[in-house]
């Protein structure tokens, strides 16, 4: 079973990495704030044939996040079901000069991309720790964060954002040094440039979005975590780069 | 003018940061969590010449750290005084197995590690903005932050922690960033090994303590910062590390 | 038609990955220093049904590998053939203490690491120009770089190792940068922790040969080459790290 | 005493280094290919009531680098005279694209930039094994290696380039580690931006030249060197990098 957490409104990678999970069988928990953008994806997933339940959550709070993860295993209850993925895929952006970037801002960054992604990963962690090790890739479960170029690089107007981003990074390696060793595969993906969803279709060039070499599609980052999901227990990988074949870098 | 943030109890970085500046005729403004260490500092660097104000705050909310900005401005008022030098100095540490960390601690790390650096950042910025170019280092202002270990490495025990420090140091990247072209001068020291203070001074051996080759000490530190302060324009630094001779690393 | 540089005797990364990419219908060019490991592996694969030709040399010289590659492509002439993959998997390994360290140790090293993989990415990167982009991947060609903990990090008897293995990098990461726009996809894996060749089965326990958790499998590994292969354009890893789940680091 | 190698015609890092050591009573031995470029530096030093001696090489060949060491010894035998600081300042520059680098530019960049950085290095950690321990600082010997912004990325021109910056680096790091713990300092600085050096001031605007905040001064290079030969044991640095204010980074 999959939670993508953060699906936007199902155009980007949360979307299709719950699609292309669903289409190799993986049931799908769906776990985004706004209910539509949940219902949305599941109807849809649904429809095609593959099995996927929304868990919409009116904030990225502590205490909402964990009501999730409760739903979630009420809804999805061993043994029939075993959670063996989880992706923390949520950001809060804010691309901001200094001083003009609000407390506000500040604490929205931090609590999208640092604080609901500790609750996040203790509800994945958790479900993690019962499960058997699965053959052949070795792991009781796999934990995906989905980074930026604002993770390894502060610039010029990404002060609070990138604070963030750095934030989860940290977090990321962290889990990965202290539950490798329990066989729980804790990985980094630094999204490296521009990505095809709605909300870029519409402020770019219909070139730019017809150009596969220009933006990344939601399609192939799901594969790499697909990928990632897959790899075996000798050869994990915490940190892999993804960027368009044009991209400057 | 200097203002260290982040005083603990005047025997640390902070403390010795104070100390030194005060000693190359600053006048220090002392600004930290609780009355009684500012109060001890700016009592100790009056009694030895100096010259030093102490600005306790209640918390390291945005709202209490602008305070303190508006109450130094007022007790160091232009043009009699030009402030030049500003020190954040703050962490929240929490060293925990991951299952162990509170959403509390989460909050604590990010809260005194990034919102209140940007708090302060921002009191320091708009305080040298308006400065004029110093001669012959070049700057209005210097801004440096006190970095760790984990600033760039989540390990086992450090998720809160380092998540907190990543993005303090991403505050500074963006900031050196954005106003070096204004000649604010901002930079990051990765403090990388045990520091000899009060406290840790009771926690270790007295051979640790008296072996300069195995821990940092505060006076070190401050030193740095000092050289910081002074690199003229043509040659800044953003980040460097400091260790004692024998650390292993 | 896929090239492995540096085979060893067969046993490790550059084996596995030619015995994996034949299975998946390359036709292998088998190119490496001694006659015996390249003809034992090309052997190997044959036999089981795949397509391989050695190409032994007798150095690492820019000379000799210029003529290994116009072999290569006397006998995988166009168009029949098209050269799409390319493995640089070879390295001097030098662990010495630095007073221990010879100028020949240098010279092996940078030999080897570096003036070799530049004469062979010269190679790779000549014959992938004149391809067509394939579909769907939108590659002209792919090149990956084999690297090692030593790449970013040099350590206590690392120093001629971790020269010749940062300078790999530099390479890879230049040459990612340069032939992007041209759709050619450069990687470089950074292999963190010890491989199950036969060199480390005699070195090690059995206990360590047999736990998966502990050691990377060359298996592991060419399969993560084959994902970059893959990967289609839109997103592109120029550098991921492998390693066992049970690895400290 | 202080060693720069790698003068060029004295204009830049080098020269300028000598001439501040030498101002600071430190006798000079000045090191570098090409007798004119280092006789022109002695004189100028020891007109200025300073100390230099020229040793110049006819290559970075290691048999060159040893005999001269062996000749500073001979001019500057203890214990009338300690080595107490090494600077290695000398790299080979190639910027082209990839295909139109030569294996003569490789080897160049390799033997230059790393090769000749172990002979030099070795020569220095000989020297320094023997020292008292200096007091207040707590070091045997400083050993200080220039970097470039191609240290840390390679870049579409820089493949040669960067492949040996990164050795350097990889060097710098392994000396730091391994020589801490017998109180020898080993520092790496990232020069990241245009110096004003007599060539560069013929290829660049007497605008660029006159202004400060857009290009590094040999000076403020050397200041920071003296800065971290000065820092004492408690607080080593390894790596720093320094950019003009408005740099653009």
């Amino acid at each position: 079973m999959f939670h993508p957490a953060g699906l936007g409104n199902g155009s980007g990678t949360g979307g299709a990495t719950a699609r292309l999970f669903a289409k190799n069988d993986y049931s799908v928990a769906l776990f985004a704030r706004g209910a539509d953008h949940v219902n949305k994806v599941a109807d849809e997933i649904n429809a095609a044939g593959g099995h996927a339940a929304p868990f919409p959550v009116p904030s990225y709070s502590d205490a909402h996040i964990a009501s999730a993860w409760e739903a979630i295993h009420t809804t999805f209850p061993k043994p029939e079901y075993i959670i063996r993925v989880a992706l923390f895929n949520v950001a809060h952006g804010v691309w901001k000069p200094f001083l003009d970037v609000t407390p506000q801002d500040v604490q929205d960054c931090l609590q999208t991309s640092v604080a609901a992604a500790f609750s996040f990963a203790r509800g994945a962690i958790l479900a993690f720790k019962d499960n058997d090790i699965e053959q052949p890739n070795g792991k009781r479960g796999a934990l995906i964060f989905t980074g930026a170029t604002a993770s390894t690089r502060g610039n010029v107007v990404t002060s609070a954002f990138a604070a963030g981003k750095f934030g989860t990074r940290a977090l990321s390696q962290s889990l990965a040094k202290e539950f490798g060793k329990e066989n729980i595969h804790v990985a980094h993906a630094i999204i490296d440039g521009g990505i095809l969803v709605d909300r870029q279709r519409e402020r770019n060039s219909a070139e730019w979005a017809n150009n596969e070499d220009v933006r990344l599609s939601p399609e192939g980052i799901a594969s790499a975590y697909q990928y990632l999901v897959n790899q075996d227990r000798s050869a994990w990988t915490w940190e892999l780069d993804l960027r368009p074949a044009h991209e400057k870098w």
